[in-house]
């Protein structure tokens, strides 16, 4: 089986790569109703694999996901983990390094929360924070950024050759989409908590942003860890997307139950007192 | 609002404390279907709750589960955690531990553990475990396994006076239900990977291992970290129990969305380019 679903294929990022390709607001022509049908479907599909993963106990999925504010990060997430095992699944929000995680390599707090075997990890921002708001920013020399993104590849491929299997999302979605995200924020006071102005700052610097993440879409998609940009304007396409990718990734890894830690023959269900 | 709730109720432990009082099977007189719609109409609750409580950013939720093997503590918590925000649950099963664990005092990689602000804590098995198999096959000397009890409310108390709302449930279901349980694991192939000979030899440390629970359920049910007994034998019964003990800690809480970090009146939504 290859990844190479209709639903995803167009979003796969083969260097040279342009963000300007991708439509925000692109649905391949889908009605909302029949993807929701085929998100449940896929829905009971993905969580079948993920016992079978679990129960098998040898490799791991890492699903990160990057976007700028406000495309949607949480509500896909909420949304792909939905009917899926909780204790099979660990999902990590990286925030603003502590002052422990800045004395040391940008991909130590990172490695901490790699999946372990059985498991799907699922990255809510990640190591790429490292060569976006801090090359946008100025956090780190130019230098030592330009570094990085041999050391993200190096760094995934440790992982893959342990086991684990890497898919990078960006949700996409327009300056514009997050400008009407943001007020609908403000219009609703239970949605005040997830605005700050300085997010009104991060927008002024938007396509140095795009910049950063084009760079790092083109150096870091490999064949153990690809990127795919996804249209995120529409909350159930993007869904659906992510979905599909995740499906066919467990599809393709095809985990099997474990043997028996013992000789069925010799504990026919009678036998137990 | 008080925590007497008829569903938990007649299962809060309080010393002395009689596992005989509990009746297994018990369902209360009520029926599947409506169990089903009560359970329903918790889920919206909860993930409404949990959301104010991630919001609010100040205090957290910790439900340690406990139960002989194949009593339902992995589909209880599959159960309670569907619809909740996985970013805002966070689930830990304790294994045997590792000699790094064992190479310190038994509630180290507990407090590892322990709940952010903000979010849910779910234990599958705990550091009771440490007063139970511990006690049982005598891994502890008996001495210091008599200290333990007070460790271990020394240590809840220091989480509640942080700001952890504690609540723990022993999942109890009969020996023979074991028994049933067992049973269909072998005659499913699917299952086979969850059934271990050596699950056998446990059982037949039952009576030890209900006398162990005795004894920490009257020890350690404090005002502020209460142990429940939920009769476990109907699936559809222990899961709507445990989702109302859930309920009605986050409503007693009642989390409340944080002001807004600026002033909204400086931000009318129209104003934002």
């Amino acid at each position: 089986m290859q990844l190479d679903h209709p639903l995803y294929a167009p979003y796969h990022v083969t260097s040279p790569f342009k963000l300007a390709s991708i439509d925000t607001s692109d649905t391949q022509g889908w009605k909302k109703e029949d993807a929701k049908v085929k998100r449940a479907q896929n829905r009971e599909e993905i969580a079948e694999l993920q016992e079978r993963l679990y129960a098998e106990g040898k490799r791991s999925v890492l699903l990160v996901l990057q976007a700028m504010d406000a495309a949607g990060k949480d509500s896909t997430i909420e949304s792909i983990t939905r009917g899926v095992n909780p204790q099979g699944v660990h999902v990590t929000s990286f925030k603003a390094p502590s002052k422990e995680e800045l004395a040391h390599d940008f991909l130590w707090r990172v490695h901490d929360h790699a999946p372990r075997k059985g498991t799907i990890g699922i990255f809510n921002r990640s190591h790429y924070e490292d060569v976006l708001i801090v090359k946008v920013k100025g956090f780190a020399p130019p230098a030592l950024v330009e570094k990085r993104y041999g050391h993200i590849s190096d760094f995934e491929r440790l992982l893959a050759d342990h086991g684990t299997r890497i898919v990078k999302v960006m949700l996409y979605a327009s300056k514009d989409h997050q400008l009407e995200r943001f007020r609908q924020r403000l219009e609703e006071p239970s949605k005040w908590w997830k605005f700050n102005p300085a997010d009104l700052k991060e927008r002024e610097l938007w396509d140095q942003y795009m910049a950063a993440y084009e760079t790092a879409l083109n150096r870091t998609s490999t064949d153990y860890a690809p990127w795919y940009v996804v249209p995120a304007e529409k909350k159930w396409f993007r869904t659906l997307v992510v979905s599909q990718l995740l499906l066919d990734t467990l599809k393709q890894m095809n985990p099997k139950y474990p043997p028996p830690s013992f000789d069925p023959a010799e504990f026919p269900p009678d036998s137990l007192v």
